[in-house]
């Protein structure tokens, strides 16, 4: 879970990511492929052509000699937020693009894997290989964000159909305690060889106060005992800025929780089921995390106790909402060009989040990574984990 | 055009109108079925399912012994807004339900035409046959819904892929002349044994003024000296609410157009074509009509004036705009139950249309027909005829 | 209550129309004639200026020799909806104008009252009696919609102080009767040497079937049966419009109605005071109308029915909802130059009130009247009287 | 500037800050007193009834015998986002209140201040105190908020009304420099006995990054600059939460420039003036002070390096924006009960601002105090001050 990706042989590399990607659509139907039920929930459709758009356009385009452009609207089509890129579709309307068709975005990924082999076969360009590196590790942000997407789309299915069993948090196992930390410098972020993104860096110092950490994640047992006691109607324990959220969405359990007739029901990947109550609690906005350990009269770790703490505890079932805003470590760098709109541009009002999911891809966690989501999110696999002052 | 349904073989039309809805779907592939663009616009998909629900909920369960529901879902699923008969789902979100499948829509549709087709063979219930007459008429009004709609979903493709060569209207022949009506008491709405709507009964006086009505429908052309004469930034032509509509969106073309380079293109369902100036105006709101009419000093016809001169021009083009609000006849009954939803409910704030438009089914045309809009409708199959006062 | 205005003497009817609006708000406070809680209720400093600056616009600046402008501001800050007379203030912000001041607004009424004195004094120019006289009927409705206005801002303070015992509804007097119309051609509309609005015009024929109408209004008893009864909850009463908009804002009694421990009171301009079961409804839409005729098994008049039977029922205490959309008359002609975009660019989706009310100018009403208002709009002085057919 | 509040002498200083309230609003006009032209700008009117009744609500009610309460509504109406203190006003309906009046509340604050001063002449209770030092305080901060409103309320005449030539931003005078600051630990925060806010504490360290600051505020001259050369349209400076809030609000100056036949101006407190190139910029949001430090090439400090670096250059003219999220500081406690609402319910999604301003309360800035409002806010005295990392 922890490794990162090993490069050495980057066209197997390529060919096994671009290959999981289509593995994570397999049990779709043609029709689960268009919707956009709301605004940051994409049509997989459009994730299997977008991270087909990056290849071609960072890669092909630039470094192979005669390359034919697939389709010229593609380029339009296909573009997400890279402003540098040109003209792109509003991302909102997503959903209404029936052309091009799953089976020609299936022909397109053919086409530019086939052109990618070719020219990742006999390539000893390092620039080259390492826009590659960004490109499947940004496939591979993709791929989580597809079965996000996946169960956003199905769980909103008034029939709720299964996908498959697969991406399914187990319960907590270990019994529950807290591991301390002794106050002192502490060193955060990543460097070295191996591939990180520029908001892991630079590696620095922080001073860090006596804290702990509890080793299991908030299991849904413990957030129906905060629901059952008034939690979402208390707003003491709410941020101004949360309880105007979940007042107006009426937002009064963790994403995908239904009650019939008393008894509580998740929609899972395998279909509605019984609430399994030692399960971690997943679906929650940082709103709610928050809100739980205040009701618990502990708080949120900071992503530099989760990190300096990660030794400790076993993490990778859920992400984990820290209290720390999204901003740029000192002496951060953001890349050139339009690689460069990737990360820096979300460092404002945005909560970190550490650690992975069962949605994450196999090599694509760290201890250093650092997601971010806004507040309010809950169709990530996001997950509480608590932490206290000492 | 001009003729009624005809009922004598309940059966023979049954099965007629029914496969009619799926060769207007014919063209389309799986994912053109999903999308809902916008609220009023449905997706494929639910029209080939709510035209179904129509025959199951309102003739099979009540009338057919024995019947067997296809599936317990279906009635909340494709209901429409028939508040009477149970949930619905939420007219905007349709476009986001990808199952059933396309496939298992047609599935459905084959049960229940299979059963209908049982029932019909033997049955001599005049109820039934009453019901099943509103059904189809039902259906056929889904049929041109249907064409709208594809027209809708295809035209927003940044790609303008085409249909096929159905459904265009064709140019003026005739030269431009104008019919002119004497005042006097004229016999307005439907009356009889064919078939009609409770909308276009009873059969009434009404006292109309001298007046006139040109026989051929505004062209491109007029229409472009119109646009070129600054018609859209002259606040004098418009409605209050109608200024504020077309400034708030931006709206300055009838819907489909686009101009490159200088140049004049609409979107057709045989693809992105120039746009014919001798071809009838398509595609504007009553708005945009009246503003034309304005600009020309004249006006549109009222509902009343168009019905009593239907005789003496050629219609069946587009539907044409009145300047008449959808209000009941006096007299007026509504249908009881749920049936009695239909109509009655949307008579406030709606503008008539009278005529029909190549999009209409056959036999759906005569000229008591009302058909109603909001005066903002652009996506359906609309043009513009003009009046006089004498 | 039905005369028309005598204007032999223009200058005593101008100072005697002046002189009423400042009447009407001598009851307030200085900070009462600010704010304007939604976009259609203006400020009473709003209403007081800009009914003045109607005649420095256009009849000062256009008629007497020498005028001197009094703010060169005022012009763009009181113009209402006049596109034709240049830039305009937006609507919804007309409540955040706090200069100039009360006073000064009240200054530049003396001024411009004084200035017209002098012009009034000595003219025999039949075109600045023509606009007078229609400047003097629109200060009278803006006279009406003051006090509409001053009920809104004040019914909305949380402490609903009392303005005065002016402008109350009376209980019904008469037994309840039916009064029916013959089937015929009626002559409908105004002509003649009295002032009337353009919209009233032309007079012409109308064939009117057989019908009856109620002499009383609906009273508050009757309407508190119809909610008692869940009139509010039953969608087959309501057209769709209707439905939606009371679902979306939480309607479910008349506007200033309120419960308190299962007693109901209204807000009046003498303050909240508990409900009269014997007076008329008031600050009804036209879609509580309908519904509640609906539920009656009865209907409303159209505004034809309505004047064609106007002499034989009283009338004058509230403006009285009919089916009718409003709509120009045969042969309507608006008016030239900005007055012309007085009532035509509003002759769509409004329905038309007939009557009066208690808030309406003493010289200001006729049978030939036509008011008109959104079909939501509940500020108004509205009431319900039923008709049906016979 | 830098001193904290004597409070030897409580009742004195409650005097004296009562009275500085007053004198805020001594140039306005009654009718400047009562509109919210947006939902965080309250009415002067509100600001002097508001911190009234935090005196009544905490201290009288609760401290002083037989006390009676003003008036009954009061605590209903004057409540800002105390949950815990009962029923509130909507804050968006503030500018709607026309009563009290401006009188009554005045009087409301003279009945307030009597019955205090007799409270506080004889008490030595310390926990009256206590609460009347955050009284004070939290006073202070309105006073601030005040002017900023009052601004907002006046900038937004059309006529451009003058208030008085108070709380004017002077010109930078001091030539530019570059301070740094050598890596290490530095403790922050705040300690001791003076008054400070439960959000400064507790002191702690912080590792801190080889940095520099500018001694010299951004001015208009260099605003200009950035605008010039298209800094509002190249959405590389920008963080897209900021990209998306300027094209939407067609933001592309700071708040209260005009532009006038290619002349610029901005409105002051002391009427519409001809732009001053030598003052500091003001009115701008955290996006725009981003957006402009990243074309100079630097950036923005965090609150710890200003913080560190705060005794070696002057501050006080504007608040600064800092990159630091608002945040709680390791050990935070909040306070209990309704206090503690004050600062904890903020800590999400909000940016520091460091300093003070002109409109800043004399006794009431500090090295540590923290400021914070949403990155969008552009009517807080607002500057920019730069940074960079060595």
């Amino acid at each position: 879970m922890n490794k990162t990706l090993v490069l050495e042989d980057i066209l197997a590399q390529f060919q096994m990511v671009r290959k999981q990607t289509e593995s994570i659509c397999e049990p779709l139907l043609t029709e689960d492929y268009v919707p956009q039920p709301r605004a940051e929930v994409s049509p997989p459709k459009w994730h299997l052509a977008h991270s087909t758009w990056f290849f071609e356009q960072f890669v092909l385009v630039k470094y192979k000699a005669d390359y034919q452009i697939y389709h010229k609207d593609y380029s339009y089509l296909f573009n997400s937020y890279y402003n540098n890129m040109g003209d792109r579709i509003l991302k909102p309307n997503r959903g209404l693009m029936t052309r091009p068709t799953v089976d020609e975005v299936y022909d397109y990924r053919a086409y530019v894997n086939a052109e990618m082999s070719k020219l990742l076969d006999q390539t000893t360009n390092q620039e080259v290989i390492d826009i590659v590196k960004i490109g499947l590790n940004h496939e591979q942000q993709h791929q989580e964000l597809l079965v996000y997407d996946i169960k956003y789309i199905l769980g909103f299915q008034p029939t709720f159909p299964a996908y498959a069993n697969r991406f399914i948090v187990k319960p907590n196992q270990a019994p529950e305690e807290w591991y301390s930390l002794e106050k002192g410098l502490y060193s955060i972020g990543a460097s070295g060889s191996g591939f990180f993104y520029d908001n892991e860096a630079p590696e620095h110092k922080v001073y860090i106060q006596n804290c702990a950490i509890r080793n299991t994640l908030v299991t849904n047992r413990e957030y129906l005992a905060f629901i059952n006691a008034g939690g979402y109607k208390d707003f003491n324990l709410w941020h101004e800025e949360a309880w105007e959220y979940i007042n107006e969405n009426k937002i009064n359990t963790p994403l995908y929780w239904h009650n019939k007739n008393g008894e509580w029901f998740n929609y899972t990947l395998g279909g509605l089921k019984s609430i399994n109550l030692d399960a971690p609690v997943q679906h929650v906005s940082f709103y709610e995390a928050f809100a739980f350990a205040e009701w618990k009269g502990v708080r949120l770790p900071t992503e530099f106790e989760w990190e300096a703490l990660s030794e400790k505890f076993n993490w990778g079932q859920l992400w984990e909402w820290t209290y720390s805003h999204y901003e740029p470590y000192p002496n951060f760098k953001k890349a050139h060009g339009a690689l460069g709109e990737y990360n820096g541009k979300f460092m404002l009002n945005q909560n970190v989040l550490r650690g992975a999911s069962v949605a994450t891809a196999q090599n694509h966690s760290r201890k250093t990574y650092r997601n971010f989501f806004h507040a309010s999110s809950r169709w990530i696999f996001s997950g509480i984990r608590l932490a206290k002052s000492l």
